[in-house]
């Protein structure tokens, strides 16, 4: 039995967390905000952090000074984040992704091989929507996507993306990368990604019913990271992807 | 047997009309650029015109001097095309429409209806997909499936549509009525209506498979225009909507 | 404050109905399996059934006898049961459903108003999706959509519905409306109701989160009963549609 | 520049083959019924046939006599007919598939791929749409998806396949493949395949707008078999998948 240590067991993620280590069996050590990270990390066999990016460099020590690896799920990081994660990631194992779930990581892996085999004549959309009080578009899952169909093509999707499509657009760039974003409701959070060619379209979708999928990778990932030597890893790796 | 004159007979959607005025068993008459319009509005029971707005008063005029009703399903209209069209009524029956499908126009009614019952608790997203070639957005039926979400919640769309959705953006605004536009491949036209609710989600969809509907919409229109007296009528009448 | 009875309030659908009940602000009672019905009808202001057709005779003479009225959203009712329900209704007011979600309810308003309208040239088809545990299909839901269908165009669902399409079919039959039932996961419940024109389609869709909806909507009926005479009364009248 | 020769020229798919022989740039020639395969198999570079299983033996010893090669798509092959397949392509290269267009190709590539990282724990369903005149269920496409997830998950789908879902069913069986159909208006062919795992799915879908995507992909096996040595090929080999 492995314990997992929680960085904000108080939050929304922080309960799903809770709830899937006690569905893998395992252990749950965790703190919330102001808690003493340092000896989690020292307690913990591996951390998991949905937090915010704020606390995340403190965390990375204790990582490194406690050799305990961590999975991140945090979103809004900045360059120097990653700079700070490729730092530990010399003396830790660190993962770190913008969707931790199963059914993402694949879809993802599915994106870039349609991507690579249709070609730049197919016109490559990605559609998301999530619950009204989401106050970032596009989500970092279809971004995730985005970057995942613009490999597949061997392109960098800064040149190609095409996002907030609005008035007298003229016709779609060849090549583009679209994105739309729909706000509402609930939504957990779905996903389409269209492969539109002449007279015929592929669509790859993903949706998800509750937040329990991110736990449940997270923890997924969090027991696959442990045997790892140090380095930076990502979702596909835990899949074997 | 009814003789329906087409405005822009060599168009794609003039060839369009063609083949629904056939299907419908009527006689056809058409000019196309540079045409002589008084000839047709005086020789035809009913014009239909799908050409483009730069024509517009020269053809409500030759309507106007032939007793002759009219079909217009040009887009692009400004406010001053909307005042002549409003003049010619006064003299002739002209229905205007930004979509002639009937689908389209049922479509509207439902979501004038849902919108009216559901109140704004519910999130009003508006998403469309067209091909790949379209140089503007949302789509014109977009707008229109918005307007008749507006009108069911006794609203303004101008001071409640959020459009173009990118970066920070912020929680959804409550009460807003969203659009968003995907572009790809030879789509003829999709229109996605959602409502979403707290833990459910109505959605109410059109889907295009080419122009015929349109021109065989707009051929039942013409055939009923005909039997009206001088005034503007809309697609709703015709459905007895 | 009303006091809402809940018949099971162990299962599901009572913590589900608890949970909601709390949201409205109004009071709590309830038993389980075994528990006294007689003495819960004489407490509450107004019962809600979610349990089994089994217990329903007992139910409902402990709410003539208490003169309590009460929502019905048991499945797998028979002819017997309606015809006690019937009878129950002569002395208090009943609402006897098979989804209490406003929003299927609306849905299935604009499926009726739809029907009518667009006429047996456009072929019907109503698919459902749910979770894998769920013992028949099509789901009580679907065929209450596809009621309001057959409604709609005046005719009757038992001499038109076309299930379990497999094999060598044939081409559809005019003025048919097919079921199909998917099955798989975690699904609460999803529905489309598809219109199929001459190259253009209608679809009319619900899904559902998870059960909360149900609860709610069952809330919101029992506290609209309460204020009605005797009577059988249904989901839309409800909603004043 | 390549003459291809059409089985069944004044059928629809013969219209739309000539059609996308004209788009590629290459020479047609064709016979219809009762014409003579003998002669145009010895004058065209390779035959494309979607007539009928009946002249199937015909049409192949004349691509024999004439070392010819062949495309396939005629549909409701049995068993014999598989047998005569395979004896022809001991001497020419044959090209036999329920469905020749490119998207479809690439989806049950795929499927093939999601199934075999998934997992049985991930219920699999196709679904399918087409118009109303079609005269079987399910359509040849969807079991060739459904075909391909078998394969991806290492099973027989003779023996885990679901169909025709009616009634009480009981539970899902774990592990079965299920396939639901769709019929109406005048739908060229839509088909999802669906994977639900615990609160998440992911969907895999194709959308044929018209059948020139058949045709055109027809094309392109064709002038890729003329390359070939003798023996049986299948669409994804024309895609290097």
């Amino acid at each position: 039995m492995t314990s997992i240590g929680i960085i904000g067991s108080e939050g929304r993620m922080g309960v799903a967390l809770a709830a899937a280590i006690a569905e893998a069996g395992q252990q749950r050590l965790g703190i919330d905000k102001g808690g003493d990270v340092a000896a989690l990390a020292a307690d913990a066999g591996v951390l998991v952090d949905f937090s915010s990016p704020a606390a995340l460099e403190a965390t990375l020590d204790a990582c490194v000074a406690a050799k305990t690896p961590i999975v991140i799920g945090t979103t809004g990081l900045e360059e120097r984040h990653h700079w700070l994660i490729d730092e530990a990631a010399k003396d830790v194992a660190v993962l770190q992704t913008g969707n931790t779930s199963l059914g993402v990581t694949l879809l993802a892996h599915l994106v870039r091989e349609a991507a690579a085999r249709l070609g730049a004549d197919w016109d490559i959309e990605v559609l998301e929507m999530h619950h009204r009080m989401k106050v970032d578009a596009p989500s970092g899952t279809a971004l995730l996507l985005g970057q995942a169909a613009a490999e597949g093509r061997g392109i960098s999707l800064d040149t190609c993306s095409e996002r907030g499509r609005d008035g007298l657009t003229g016709a779609r760039g060849h090549g583009k990368i679209g994105f739309a974003s729909l706000r509402g409701g609930t939504v957990a959070g779905d996903h389409d990604v269209i492969f539109a060619g002449s007279e015929e379209m592929i669509t790859l979708s993903h949706r998800a019913e509750n937040r329990m999928i991110f736990a449940r990778g997270a923890v997924r990932a969090a027991l696959w990271l442990i045997h790892q030597p140090p380095g930076r890893y990502t979702m596909p790796e835990v899949l074997g992807l």
